[in-house]
This record gives structure tokens, C-alpha cells and sequence, in this order.
């Protein structure tokens, strides 16, 4: 099933395929990214995005690859309309793409879906969580794995330093890239989306806070957090409708920036626990 | 204020340091291990810990270094016995022996200090973390930094395959392998000293579980955490007093071991919260 078979990294998709995955420029400009991983390519697919080519190795893949994932993808490519192409490669080659040194022997193309603070649907009492200039795309990973689980109804990242399709931000997310609706916007536009849809705004900050399990979280909220280093900017400090902070008991000063993120998070699920149903 | 001067990386303490820093065993052989970073020195003096000596760059290292920082590692040698000795090194080799990569400009030996269960103070509703297996650095690393922002007594890991002085923990530690008691032993002396303690048991797992937030944190507690791949093993199951877990709401189904245990760990801080002064 596969449409061609590359046995030489110097062909010219092979070196296509590693620009994707290097230079955040060249994905801008494609529109597309690169996912390893079945797992991964299965939330692809799952979130509805399309995929332009799989690149496997079939030393590397189950012996059902073929009929299963493969046929899954070509059903997806159906109803996405874009067309699709498997292309089986040498486990040289294969080793030359494998960003994450992995052995799952599948690496796909897959076209970028950006979404705006417009896609995300309205609801009642949303919960979300806004990052300001987040400068790691591992900790934006994990922020969203959390994200996950919390069943949070976006990430929001403003004014970002890193790029949403980056492979180590997907690599870290386990998928959750793709589970969660994030979104990339300024500063401006994300405060007036809160403010219309009357969604509080909680900042994370130690100086002039409070405690966060005594700040309510059940109506519309978005979590904001700043850089660890750093911390938030004035701008959103101001526009705060309370500032809260996670108590530091120790000798150090600070937590991981996707640790705090999760405490936050699932804060808000213990405070919603009527909304959860017993899983 | 430097007992000698190197300039190449061939010299036999250059050496010997660069094997403390790649190899646990060497490490376990010599009793000691190394540190990387002005924070974390403070941190290790400040614990007591005993520092044989400081490789330092003058290049790099700020004006007040040799007033400031050497001064306070004589002072605490003074105090420990432990001989200390100033090496100042070239940029050259100061590239070689910094295994962050960081522009820090300060590697220290120091000796080892292995805390055993015993060694532990008796307090009246200690929170500890227990960790079975635990297999990278990075998240034991995070782990004893959230454990110290929420003030729990001890970290324990059971059966460990990491090494407590591996350079990436004390890096990802940021220094809490130094503000918090880290101990080292088997499952059974570990359940052992919780019975005889009358620590609480809760063991994070899915099956058979109970709302972390509905359970009982306020006595002494022990939240036991397994590995991200095979969760825990039967033995800690069977002698928990009740099996907690955080609620997966989302697509993907689990979270980053590090983020679950900072939850758990914030959940008994929320419980405990009569026993916190809002600092």
C-alpha cells in the first residue's frame, strides 16, 4: 500500500520533511507540520486534521500497520478531502526522520489548522487557561497534557515565543496538541475575548494575592500565568478580577510553571466536582 | 583566594571530576557528587552538606565571587571539617566540566550524606511522598521541588533505578534535593516504617479508587506514586488504607507523574490549610 518506496535520505520529500521539522519558518510557510508516533497520528486523525503523507518503515511498524493505520488514515483523507500518500522508507531513512529517536517507525505530514479565539464554541462556564509569552515549548507540552486531563476548553497562549506545531511541544503534549483547542493570539485580543464573554480572569502571582483553593473557580474562568522567570506583566495584573497564588512553604521560591498550572487546574475541577461525573 | 590554578582539561582532577559527573558508580565509590550553579551550592551549604571543593572561572563568575561565595564555603568547612580547596580554572576547561552547559561559572564537589528512614525526624502529621521505581532524573527532579514548595517531610524513593546525586535531578531539583530529606531504601523497610509510624498509606491508581479530594489528608500521610508506564505494584496496593486518584476527564489517559504527585501534594496542603500561616 505504499505509493512509493524512498531508500536514499537525499531525496528531495526527505529533505522536505526535515526542514518541517527543524525551522518553525518553514512550517509557517508550508502550513504543515510533522507528528511521530502512532499514538499521535491517531489523535491527528481523531481531531479531525488532514494528512498529507506517512512516512514509515516497515521493519519498525506492526505487521498490521497496513490494513489498520494506514487504512485508517486513507478513511480520514476521504473525509477531509486532502489527498493522501504512504510512502514507505528504508530503516536508514527512517533513522535520519526520527526526531524523537523513536523506534514506532511512523512519521507524518499533516496540515496546520490555526485556530482563532472565534473557533472556540461558547459555552457556560468555560474554564481556560491563558500562558503569557511561554518560552518553552516542553512546558506548553505539559501545560496541555494537563489540560487534558482537566478537560479544560482552551489553552490560549499570547504573545508566545515558541510555535504550536514545534515537535517538542508535541513530543511533551503526548497528543494533547491535538485534544485541546489552543489558541495563539495577542495579549489585547485575548483580554477582550475574556471580558466579552464575561469569563473572570484569575493571575497567578505571589505579591498582592490570594489564596487559590479560597478564590472561586465555578463560573467562567481563565487560569493566566506568566513566565517563571519573570512572571506576568503589568497589563494583565491589571485587568485581573483577582490576583491568586499558590502558597510556597518552603525554601525555594517558585514552582515549575506547568506544575503551578496543573495545581490551578485541577483546583477548579475539585470546585466543579457536580459537573463531573464519576469516571 | 584560589590553592591552584588549571588550564588543561588533562589534568588528573579534571578528570576525576568529570567521572563524578557520567558515572553513578564512581560516584557511589567516592562518596560524592557534584553540584553546578551558585543557587545550588547555597542550597547544599546551607543544608550542612560538607564541600570539598569549588572549580570556579574568574571570567564568569561575578566581582564579589572570591568575598562573597568562597568565603561563605570556607566558613561552612570550618564548621563541617571537611577540607575544602579553591581551584580556579580557565575558560577552556571550565567549558569541559560544566555539564548544564551554563555560563555559571561554579562546579563543586561535595560529599554525599545518605539519609536513611531512621534518620528521619518523628513528626506528628508528617506528609511524605513515597516514589516506587521512579526512573528519570528530570521528574524526581520536580517532584522533590514541588515536595519542598509544599513542605512535605520527606521524599522516599523504594527500589529506585535512579541515582539521588544524578547531575539532571539535582538540576531539575533546582536545589530541593537539598532543602528536602530524600531517602533511598526497599518497599518493605518503607512500609515497614509507615506502619510503625502510623503514616496513612493512599496509593495513586486508577482502579478501584476513591476522588483524591474526598479523601482524608489531614493525618499523617503517605501519598504513594508509581511509574507512568505500570502504575504500582500489588504490594504497595494491598497494604494501602485507601486508593486515591485524580479524575482523567479528557481524551488522553494519564498525566506526567511529577504534575499528578504536585496535585496530590497541594491537595493535602488545602486540607492542612489551619496548619499554614498565609505567608
Amino acid at each position: 500500500m505504499a505509493d512509493l518506496i524512498l531508500t536514499s535520505p537525499q531525496n528531495p520529500r526527505i529533505k522536505t520533511l526535515l526542514q518541517l521539522e527543524q525551522k518553525s519558518s518553514e512550517r509557517r510557510r508550508a502550513g504543515l507540520f510533522v507528528v511521530e508516533g502512532q499514538r499521535e497520528l491517531h489523535h491527528c486523525l481523531v481531531s479531525g486534521l488532514g494528512v498529507e503523507s506517512v512516512f514509515w518503515c516497515r521493519e519498525l511498524v506492526p505487521a498490521d500497520f497496513e490494513t489498520a493505520v494506514l487504512a485508517e488514515v486513507e478513511r480520514a483523507a476521504g473525509r477531509t478531502g486532502v489527498p493522501f500518500r504512504s510512502v514507505e522508507v528504508s530503516r536508514g531513512v527512517y533513522e535520519k526522520i526520527a526526531y524523537r529517536g523513536s523506534t514506532e517507525g511512523v512519521v507524518a505530514v499533516v496540515r496546520e489548522r490555526r485556530l482563532t479565539l472565534a473557533d472556540l464554541p461558547v459555552k457556560e462556564h468555560p474554564l481556560i487557561v491563558v500562558l503569557e509569552r511561554v518560552e518553552k515549548p516542553g512546558n506548553l507540552g505539559a501545560i496541555l497534557r494537563s489540560a487534558d486531563a482537566a478537560h479544560a476548553d482552551a489553552v490560549v497562549v499570547c504573545d508566545s515565543l515558541t510555535d504550536l506545531y514545534n515537535p517538542n511541544l508535541i513530543r511533551s503534549s503526548i497528543g494533547a496538541i491535538f485534544t485541546v483547542p489552543c489558541v495563539a493570539c495577542s495579549t489585547e485580543e485575548c483580554i477582550a475575548y475574556l471580558k466579552a464573554h464575561g469569563i473572570r480572569i484569575l493571575t497567578a502571582q505571589l505579591q498582592d494575592s490570594h489564596l487559590y483553593y479560597d478564590t472561586d473557580m465555578t463560573c467562567g474562568t481563565a487560569i493566566v500565568m506568566g513566565t517563571e522567570s519573570t512572571g506576568l506583566t503589568d497589563t494583565w495584573r491589571r485587568v485581573a478580577d483577582a490576583h491568586i497564588r499558590i502558597p510556597m512553604l518552603g525554601q525555594l521560591d517558585s514552582l515549575n510553571v506547568s506544575v503551578s498550572t496543573a495545581i490551578l487546574l485541577f483546583e477548579a475541577v475539585r470546585q466543579r466536582r457536580e459537573l463531573i461525573i464519576d469516571n
